[in-house]
């Protein structure tokens, strides 16, 4: 069925015909996902509430937002998009979330957790001024329900009392298991007897009114539908404002519509709870959620991963190096916004249960709270995505850097992320911790430095950031012992004399791939591993400017405002003239694909980089 | 008796006593802010709650944090800081807000809103672990709660059940009225008969229980303060896991007192709600709160304000044109976050009112929701404080820029703000809004260029910011009529054959004071008003550059990343070899004080700049 389908042929479908589709669409997700990888677990999840929207609402006349939006791609699979859908995260392929330029279903881009219902709110406030009529609806997780975003947006949405329909996706989880008053709160919604007993009730007393007409009998009917779902009230989103319904057994296709044609009728934000199980329908994907959250290529049979690589990536080096640290520094604690797999802080949470904090997804929050846990005396450690600590840049310079207060972030997924595309690229780290004032910011070229770095960062007491790629690095052999590394000093790895790589992070070792080459050819260039952007070691770049009169700088960062600019700054601020040549990220957003095809795409090869350096030093 | 006390003083005094202070304390307050201005309407209406948390509680053993911080002042005059308070807010006096480096009893810097219940649950979760035993306290305003963060810490605080206490001061305004579902809630909870009839039910009972002996009076005396509140329900509060105690009289001391200390029994996260009147005990203060939120040195007898400047803000200029603008194009919506009257988006509120969304403190969700609004067709111009939308960089990005979202930013308050001090001060604004991509960004040089901005802004259809400065300009008339822009062109203002002045916003009529000055001395300058710092306009740059070899950029924002840096990388990359000396806000916050006074300290004065170009260009 799935080949010739489109949005609206949902509609003229069967409950019956519905349910195959649904099968039809779980094993698409799984044969798919098996060879790319992708959010399988999520998109499981949501086959059914996904058709019962289509089934339901006239997309695209209608506007519907998903919150994160990897979730979103059964809804691609219906809006024309199946054909392509082996493509998945692919370079020029189908994106993993809602992308504007991909489809005119896709009503507004994601990835970030949190955003649905503001942007929502704005669709839903633009139709009322605009006089149109369409609905909006909103699909957003229990664990995206955490961030204050979304607070913020429901606090609007009953302000303007505009019409629009959230839809609770309620699995239990975020990629861990979520946290917090909110989450026990929707624990007691899904097992409160009481609303169990009532809906029963209910249908007890519609079934004993007598030799009612077949009018009556309609109204009835109708009423039981809407009424079953309002009698027990999630009182915490009706203080709030919203109409509750639930909650609603999310796989029943035909309770799903029921509900949501029932809701339509409401000109107020209404709020749907939905229960879903997370790898709905494949029981690898049941069994281990977590796993097949963000899963790569696997074998369909047994769920196994297909390349499982015994390189420990960087993420399992900080996290071995957090968890051996702790050992000797009763301090340190650990803080993480709802990654604790994906950061590497759940090992730290399993060897030290009390110090470890998973406060959801509330980057914000996680950044405050360290910051006093940090004046108190302990010494936190902040493990959070580059591209989602952009959430708490404010609570950086003002809860953070004014307080002085000695917090470690680590920040995984610096850099070209891959597959996830440019809203996980975490490629504007450098320029917005560079201008926070007292804030110490580093990046590690291999493995054993990110060991030391963490240590070393422990050891200064100061806040501080340690930036670090998604995946594996160049396995390098991890160390004995920490090594303190000097504050500030940046490392010559490499003499040459006819110019300096300035390298940072994970380009270093390119930059030394870069030089072997060139050497080769002729041409003599030194290495710097800069260690830290901030403070940067003038000391160095400046004996290399005077010595070569010639500077590469390289970064796996925007160009505006990033290390390259920061040497920029040093050099000219000490009038020290010296041709430099900025390699690192242009100022565009990044498409998905594999690393390696975006690296050579954007000038980030060794190939294209070598290429670069020599035309720049009029060799060639 | 405000001369010699200490908090620990407060212990042991009448409630008689106290409210005598209470009434010194409000003198003291009206007095000092009358000379100096400051957040006077606030603090009135804190002045009990304060008084109470000193009578309760052991600072600074025990830890107090309050949100905003703004309302801190009767917490400063009872901490050994009466003696200097005179110097309210002016250089190297006391600061309006709590200040680590000011007093130990000043536990958590504050500033922006929303951040004080995260701070206290680091603390308790601090302290938990270093098994300490001391009682943590926030104190938050009903318009703060509106801000996501505030949400996000209260469900880890249940999260983790650690023992807390939350002040709402519930007075129904941030500065503007409040808005939002959580405003009606907290206004039904205020209002609701049930529980006043609750309140009497259980007075009337235990009257009615006979001849009871004193231990059962003593228990039931003590059952009567802490049950009343608890049998209404704060439901929204409880649902989260909250202990919920109210509405409690505010400016009862007594009252107050007693529901303190009874809190202090439960070993859980508890929410006090108590009323109070914004301005409480000083009549004009009561009748404008909003007038008296912050403001400027008054006559103590009438409440009216001594200065009053016939010259338009920088304020007023936007808000004027947006109305003007707003006649002819029916797409333009205003959306603040809270700061109707601090951006003058009131004004436009009230000539379209279903065109104004006041969000509440809710930067994040402004953003968002501006985003969607204007994919959908309209055009929203965003009014927000250039330190506040430091909130927002992550929605900057992902669901404004990302999405080709053709909104607005109108950011007032940047650059020095003055008194306000390092929470206020814009100075980040260039750097973190330059760094994404597609982003438009600019900044006038004087009024009539910000109402051709605004009205540029909106016909170029991109995102843009345009940042300019808190308070007046240099008086220049308004347009008759507007003026578009060239988009990314700058503007040629003095021909100079030594060197050029590359400056931005509110620094280019300083620009033009400093050419004049070294024009006196034989020095030609030549100055430029780049207008846009993205796109910079490199061809106006270049022929500069290649004219005098000497480039001077002038801008109040920090030096690291800034308008500064944008130039050296485009010389660089472009390969032209020029002197470039770069003025600016150096790396470091910049203290609070007359904003003057902060200039000549960090070398932005004319005098100071014509020094150092004269320095920079070895002429002295």
């Amino acid at each position: 069925m799935l080949d010739d389908i489109r949005s609206q042929d949902i509609k003229k479908m069967s409950i019956g015909q519905l349910r195959s589709l649904a099968d039809e669409i779980r094993s698409r997700l799984i044969q798919v996902t098996s060879n790319t990888g992708g959010h399988l677990a999520p998109n499981l999840g949501v086959v059914e509430i996904t058709l019962a929207l289509h089934y339901v609402y006239d997309f695209p006349n209608d506007k519907l937002v998903w919150d994160v939006g990897h979730q979103a791609y059964v809804h691609k699979l219906l809006t024309g998009r199946n054909a392509d859908f082996d493509t998945l995260r692919q370079w020029h392929g189908v994106s993993g979330f809602p992308k504007r330029s991909e489809s005119e279903y896709d009503d507004f881009g994601a990835g970030h957790a949190s955003t649905s219902i503001s942007a929502a709110v704005g669709f839903a406030a633009a139709r009322d001024l605009l006089k149109e009529r369409e609905d909006v609806i909103a699909v957003i997780g229990d664990g995206a329900l955490t961030g204050g975003m979304a607070f913020e947006a429901m606090n609007v949405a009953t302000h303007l009392g505009t019409k629009m329909t959230v839809i609770l996706n309620d699995n239990e989880m975020s990629i861990d298991p979520n946290v917090g008053g909110m989450s026990q709160y929707l624990t007691r919604l899904r097992t409160d007897p009481g609303y169990n007993r009532m809906k029963e009730d209910l249908e007890v007393l519609l079934k004993r009114i007598p030799n009612i007409g077949s009018k009556m009998a309609e109204i009835a009917d109708r009423l039981k539908d809407s009424v079953k779902y309002m009698l027990v009230k999630g009182s915490f989103f009706e203080e709030l404002g919203f109409r509750y319904y639930g909650p609603v057994n999310g796989h029943d296709i035909e309770e799903l519509i029921h509900v949501f044609e029932n809701s339509k009728q409401f000109d107020c934000p209404v709020l749907i709870h939905c229960l879903t199980e997370k790898g709905h329908g494949y029981g690898p994907a049941v069994k281990h959620p977590d796993k097949f959250h963000g899963v790569g290529p696997f074998d369909i049979q047994t769920g196994a991963l297909k390349k499982t690589s015994t390189q420990p990536s960087y993420t399992k080096v900080f996290s071995d190096a957090l968890v051996e640290l702790a050992k000797k520094d009763e301090r340190i604690v650990g803080v993480t916004a709802a990654m604790g797999s994906g950061t590497g802080m759940s090992a730290f949470g399993k060897a030290y249960p009390a110090r470890m904090f998973d406060v959801g997804i509330a980057e914000e929050h996680a950044t405050t709270m360290a910051s006093a846990m940090a004046l108190s005396g302990l010494r936190p450690v902040v493990a959070i995505y580059s591209t989602f600590l952009q959430r708490a840049y404010d609570q950086l310079i003002h809860d953070c850097a004014l307080q002085q207060a000695p917090v470690v972030f680590a920040l995984d997924r610096a850099g070209l992320v891959g597959a996830d595309g440019p809203t996980h690229h975490g490629v504007f780290d450098l320029s917005y911790l560079r201008s926070i004032p007292g804030m110490t910011v580093m990046a590690p070229k291999d493995e054993p430095e990110l060991e030391n770095m963490l240590y070393s960062a422990l050891k200064y007491e100061r806040l501080t950031a340690i930036r670090y790629p998604r995946g594996t690095g160049p396995n390098h052999p991890l160390n004995e012992e920490y090594t303190l590394l000097p504050y500030g000093k940046a490392e010559v790895l490499r003499e040459g004399g006819d110019g300096t790589i300035f390298s940072i992070g994970a380009m270093v070792v390119p930059a030394l791939e870069v030089a072997e080459k060139l050497a080769a050819q002729g041409t003599s260039l030194g290495v710097v591993n800069a260690r830290f952007v901030k403070p940067l070691d003038t000391e160095t770049l400046f004996a290399c400017a005077k010595q070569t009169g010639c500077v590469i700088t390289m970064e796996e960062n925007t160009l505006v405002g990033g290390f390259g600019s920061a040497v920029l700054e040093a050099l000219n601020d000490a009038a020290l003239s010296c041709k430099v040549l900025r390699i690192g990220i242009p100022d565009a957003f990044v498409e998905h694909g594999d690393t390696n095809i975006l690296k050579d795409e954007i000038g980030l090869s060794v190939e294209k980089m070598t290429a670069r350096i020599l035309k720049f030093m009029g060799r060639k």
